[in-house]
């Protein structure tokens, strides 16, 4: 009896070895790519601004002049002091930023180019991401983009879960606190979670935003339902009747 | 009049200009250095927490069997999957991850690189603050460390403020919230603020770390006097005096 356990245990184990093996399936890679893409991208952010307050000892006219963080880091990394301070008009011997040592300067482009390995990063995850997501559920992508796809993939869970949810939650995911502060305060309730990042809410006025909203969470739950059901690629057809609709 | 109150204005400005340019000294940069080194340190440690989430859906075992981070992620970028369950002895078809796509792997592999840019940044600038905090302050280098007497400096705000600050003020550095709750509630006072993570107080015995704090302190606030007046290198005394009252 006992040797009986003993490897029928075994057996179990292995088991659920191979299973737990099994469950790993795209919605889990689709969620940690999108979760690392905004890590990098805050990481990135909280190094940049330290970058910028220590360069701005040695330039801090430049540091000034220009507000994206990307372009910023390139720019410091490619040229002098004096080539950026020509650019924006001002006069080397006029700057406020103090003679720093190369020593001083190596240290801060060295933060500077670590910060440009995290954009790269972001990016590249960003293409691998697009990827996954269209050949795992291709409507959804089409309607939502890759990464606003992603994300709703991600809250929900699964493309399972995503399948089977109304599109008046769909519309409110990445809301659940507004909506829960609405629910027991009576608070104004939320409009939309994250697909107020789709371009064509944040280009829209903004009393139609609602209106857009409730609108893009219909197709993607159908966008949903045929990706999860593996059928016909319809996200064209989705496209079209989104345009046709916000014409009228 | 007018005229020369323009003229009077400009005079005003460029003074101004060169003073600020002028007053760029090495504690700001060493207070840049200083904090970025903790950011640094806290980035990567972000980020290779979520590389070891996204890892073990490829290889769970090896995840957990290695502690330290920098390690880790040398060997991932290193070694193929085979040849890490090798090492620690789990057979390859035992393993509960699954068997991801190549791209599924170059995405994970490609964080791995990025953290791994960030802890050599952390290394870069712990040797570039070791420099210039041995050429600005070499006695409180010498008896507190480069890092920790960096952060001294960076929390007093200056050299000079700290060399005028009294060894009770040095000891308490760091824990200023501690301090504060203990004058306003009456809880312990605090024994040490930063000055809790140099070696001779982890190594020591919990009885005797108030002791050693408060030495260590008083020799700290020797060595920035020291150093504020640009006295000689007294370091070695100082750390033989430490020596020395240690072993009564």
């Amino acid at each position: 009896m006992p040797k009986d356990f003993d490897e029928l245990r075994k057996k179990l184990i292995a088991e659920t070895k191979k299973k737990v093996k099994e469950s790993i399936s795209e919605d889990n890679l689709i969620t940690q790519a999108v979760n690392c893409i905004d890590e990098s991208d805050r990481t990135a952010n909280t190094l940049a601004k330290r970058l910028r307050e220590w360069y701005s000892f040695y330039c801090p006219e430049f540091s000034n002049s220009i507000a994206s963080h990307p372009k910023f880091i390139e720019l410091i990394q490619k040229k002098t002091k004096k080539e950026l301070l020509k650019e924006i008009n001002v006069k080397p011997e006029d700057s406020m930023g103090a003679d720093l040592k190369k020593e001083d300067v190596d240290a801060i482009l060295e933060l500077a180019k670590a910060i440009n390995r995290l954009y790269e990063v972001k990016e590249l995850q960003t293409k691998y991401l697009e990827k996954v997501m269209k050949a795992y559920c291709p409507n959804i992508t089409a309607v939502a983009g890759p990464l606003i796809g992603a994300k709703l993939l991600a809250i929900a869970g699964s493309l399972k879960k995503l399948s089977s949810m109304p599109s008046s939650t769909i519309q409110l995911l990445g809301a659940e606190k507004a909506l829960f502060r609405h629910l027991t305060t009576g608070a104004k309730s939320p409009k939309y979670g994250i697909l107020h990042e789709h371009t064509l809410i944040s280009q829209a006025k903004k009393s139609e935003h609602g209106k857009i909203a409730r609108l893009l969470a219909d197709k993607i739950a159908i966008a949903a339902k045929v990706d999860f059901f593996k059928g016909k690629f319809v996200g064209d057809n989705l496209n079209d009747e989104i345009k046709r609709r916000l014409k009228k």
